[in-house]
């Protein structure tokens, strides 16, 4: 092998040893029998046909093996993000028509060069836009969301809209076409479920299976639903009788930039933003999950990058947008995933069956696809991050349940903007008041201190102000009025602003500088700086505030008090 | 007059005196003069009869009048409003359509009420969610858009369309409608408003009137322009030749809560909360600016309330979302303004005009309107500062940019929703990346100073670390990656966070420190944490964090290290 071509090898494949390869067979089987229910019924839930699912969950796996560098990321199909997709295009073109299936292909394409531009670009801190709360409250807001959305195919009709009044109303109204059958085959597959999360592991490890074993062969219980699903309705021949997958086209999807839907693209631009946000910080949390334990250096800007590859290559091969899965990721891992290999097995097991076995899908009930969706995220509905926050920081916990309440008033896509705006505005609520502390003279000395803390002496016709923050848009406006009320109360003819504990300077508090200085000059008061920062007086010098100020920009408090007081006593 | 009544009634009443009464007298004239045009201008920016305008222009300038503290701002209606309001009903009604005017209504309800609750939350510090370059970039962008939008009607033909791609399309579609007619007469209005803005007041300077009445009495130069153009159609006989407003319905506006539209109210609530945003910032400014030289004392939250009362009372009066706008409120003060007694006269004007004139509207050509909402807006297109950012500030300037062709490319509602996440953006890119110092003692003190910087002798066995900013969910991703790192690169067993610069910590940095203590834990390093402040160890109290790490919280630096560190030497 020459250098250059190892050189753009990723590093698990250029030193992969023949130890590892057990555990990436084995991870690799263990999550296509994962993968191929939860493909189909994330389709489902996106409202596209069950085979974009599938083509989801293949070229985006090989693109991750050679670009990202998680050992076990399994990226694929994921239920909040297929929720994203229906909640765009519901608004945007009819379910089920050329159009829908057309904006979907183009919310991947559009989120992949997004993530990858990001990439380049290194904006990988964008993961940080949504804090702690705010994306708990959204998770578990989707997830109910996602729950009740399913209730409707679970007993057999169709229901859908974008929010849970919407939802609901659609459910009442289609309630007549209510499929005894299905439901009862939809709900014995939830009872399956849920008695498998509880009892599978044990009853494998009664069998004499070692635990790890045990608990990853249990997480193969949908798949052994489905399997089971098949058998029963082709056996008692009920394929007309409860809503079935029906045909699932065979054949690999074919490489192509897709036609451009009839709306344009200007109307899925920010939907297609918001998903590539999510899908990243969610994708970077499982890799960095992962990570932990065995101290692997995951890169922000890299996994922008290999997202960005994955989402271009799930919408050129006319799947949906994707992310790496928790839920998939952990199982991986679990099953014994050493390296990337693993999901490039899960890739030729997924081209396996899109060449041979597609027709064997076709009398799967919708029911049971359903009953395995409701399984899988009602476990993400989690109220614990609320009791935490409430707890300890009311803030957080109102913005964990205004999100919360956002997503399931107005749908997910609305929610995610609030979720983003509500992490501003509690952040903001939190910085746009800063401490101002008046300061005086310990007596004697060369240092300044807050006069309602420390004995100090007056200065004779200076006021002296230390804000305790950086100066940005988020509190300029209120630092600006707080200096010139203290000023109103003041008689004195010079203001004093000590910089120290500014380190960061913007556009907008440079303006509400200016601004400050003209207003206080007409007062007849004049504006000192002080002890202003390197970068900060960088920032001074180039926009021409540094000029404007002149001589009333001192090294030290001291110099500039030496100068403005000059009857106080300096021999000390 | 009771007390109590006294006391509801706004400080401008109680005190009033009647040497202020001409100056308001001749405002509310002038103001009235603007306003008339401007109302059925931006009626037609939204895409609304014409009458919505002036009923927009009625009940809230009483309502503020009574609740603000401005004593000159001038609430109603609002080109960049207008347009947001087109930007979102276009999605959601067919133009004309009884769906598209009740949405427009329950718009302004809806907005309303949030400023209202908004205030009553005392959330003032919203204003502050947007930096300055990207309002500065999301005004130009509006404004640009805004000019695009009214190329059609100028030329006599309708194009509407919420981007620039979109209203360009729009308009070749329909060019084959082109009305040379209303085109020369739009286009000599056009130039009437570009001669008088810069001669109107030199040539009545000339003639004799005072600098100050003759700048007011030039800005009446719309109003002038629709009495010259009502004159020229109906002696000219041209009624049925080029569009015209046509019949606007007489009388006044009927006080009820209008029928919900057919698409409910849930698409509408972050559409409103943008327009409240945007409406609050803009209000607030302009309140501000003519507040400065009168040293008056503007509460955000009160105007919060008051904004929030302007557009129930719009809303509840049948007309669109309202502001209040620079350009108007300038001129109200420039014409002598002294309180908003003089909003009350345009006002009643308002009611005099609904009452007995709207008959001579009818014959205003639509081309005339697009003239001046042209003539208006234009200036709004600044580019001064983005040059200033490019010199100062190269984050912002990428901001104003970004945020400007957004608008241009997406539309002004996909705009505002960018400029939010943008101003959040650039602040997180700074503040995401905070400066981490490695510490080491003074020599035989009891300082501990960055060791790149100051010399120092090493603490056996013990990491010192010390975090220069608040933690917060912007950048604990980042501190918690960066410390791992520290800790993998040195043999220390034990890691000691100094966290006197930490002013405050959220959920999600307490989550990082959580599972940090854990990681670093698996990998045999004991976390301690020195110096935290009061604030700060309250909320690890709450969290429990406080009782996690016990022992392993110290007062101070020095303490901690005398008890990590017992070889050193402790006498001075």
């Amino acid at each position: 092998m020459s250098a250059a071509l190892a050189n753009w090898l990723p590093p698990w494949l250029r030193h992969y040893q023949r130890s590892l390869l057990a555990g990436d067979i084995s991870a690799g089987l263990i999550v296509t029998l994962l993968l191929v229910p939860q493909g189909l019924a994330y389709a489902l839930v996106a409202g596209l046909p069950p085979q974009t699912g599938l083509y989801a969950s293949l070229l985006p796996l090989v693109l991750y093996a050679f670009s990202g560098r998680s050992h076990a990321q399994s990226v694929g199909p994921m239920a909040v993000t297929a929720l994203l997709v229906a909640a765009t295009l519901s608004r945007l073109a009819a379910a089920g028509s050329d159009d829908y299936l057309l904006a979907a292909i183009w919310l991947a394409l559009l989120s992949g060069a997004m993530l990858l531009l990001f990439g380049l670009l290194r904006l990988g801190f964008l993961a940080d836009a949504l804090s702690q709360p705010v994306l708990a409250g959204f998770t578990s807001g989707s997830a109910l969301l996602i729950v009740v959305s399913q209730l409707a195919p679970l007993a057999g009709f169709r229901a859908s809209g974008a929010s849970l009044p919407d939802i609901a109303a659609a459910f009442f109204r289609h309630a007549a076409a209510f499929n005894p059958l299905a439901f009862g085959v939809g709900l014995g597959g939830l009872l399956f479920l849920v008695l498998a999360r509880r009892y599978f592991a044990r009853l494998l490890l009664a069998c004499g299976f070692a635990a790890n074993v045990a608990r990853t062969l249990s997480r193969t219980a949908p798949m052994l639903l489905v399997l089971g699903g098949l058998l029963l309705v082709s056996q008692a021949q009920w394929q007309t009788l409860l809503p079935v997958v029906g045909v699932v086209p065979g054949g690999l999807p074919h490489l192509q930039l897709a036609a451009l839907p009839s709306t344009g693209l200007a109307p899925l631009v920010m939907p297609a933003f918001f998903i590539a946000l999510i899908n990243y910080v969610q994708s970077l949390s499982v890799a960095q999950m992962l990570a932990a334990p065995r101290r692997e250096n995951i890169d922000p800007d890299r996994e922008l990058v290999a997202l960005g590859l994955c989402n271009l290559g799930a919408g050129l091969s006319g799947g949906f947008p994707v992310t790496g899965g928790l839920t998939r990721s952990v199982v991986n891992a679990d099953a014994g995933a050493n390296t990337q290999l693993a999901s490039l097995i899960t890739a030729a097991l997924m081209v396996l069956l899109l060449s041979t076995s597609t027709a064997l899908l076709a009398d799967l009930p919708l029911s049971l696809l359903a009953a395995t969706i409701i399984a899988s995220v009602a476990v993400m509905v989690d109220f614990g991050a609320l009791r935490a926050a409430w707890r300890t920081e009311r803030a957080d916990a109102v913005a964990f349940a205004v999100t919360f309440l956002l997503v399931l008033a107005l749908g997910v896509d609305a929610g995610i903007v609030a979720g983003v705006v509500m992490s501003l505005s509690v952040w903001l609520m939190r910085s746009s008041r800063p401490h101002i502390a008046v300061l005086g003279r310990v007596p004697g000395t060369e240092h300044f201190r807050n006069v309602t803390r420390y004995h100090t002496e007056p200065l004779p016709g200076v006021l002296l102000l230390r804000v305790d923050e950086s100066l940005f848009f988020g509190n300029a406006r209120h630092v600006g009025d707080s200096i010139l009320q203290l000023v109103a109360v003041s008689d004195k003819h010079s203001l004093l602003l000590v910089m120290s504990a500014v380190n960061r300077l913007d556009m907008t508090a440079l303006t509400m500088l200016e601004r400050l200085d003209e207003t206080l000059a007409e007062r007849g008061v004049t504006l000192h700086l002080a002890e202003v920062k390197g970068p900060v007086l960088d920032v001074c010098k180039r926009s021409g505030l540094a000029a404007r100020f002149g001589g009333r920009l001192h090294l030290s408090t001291h110099i500039a008090i030496q100068q403005l007081c000059p009857s106080l006593d300096y021999h000390i």
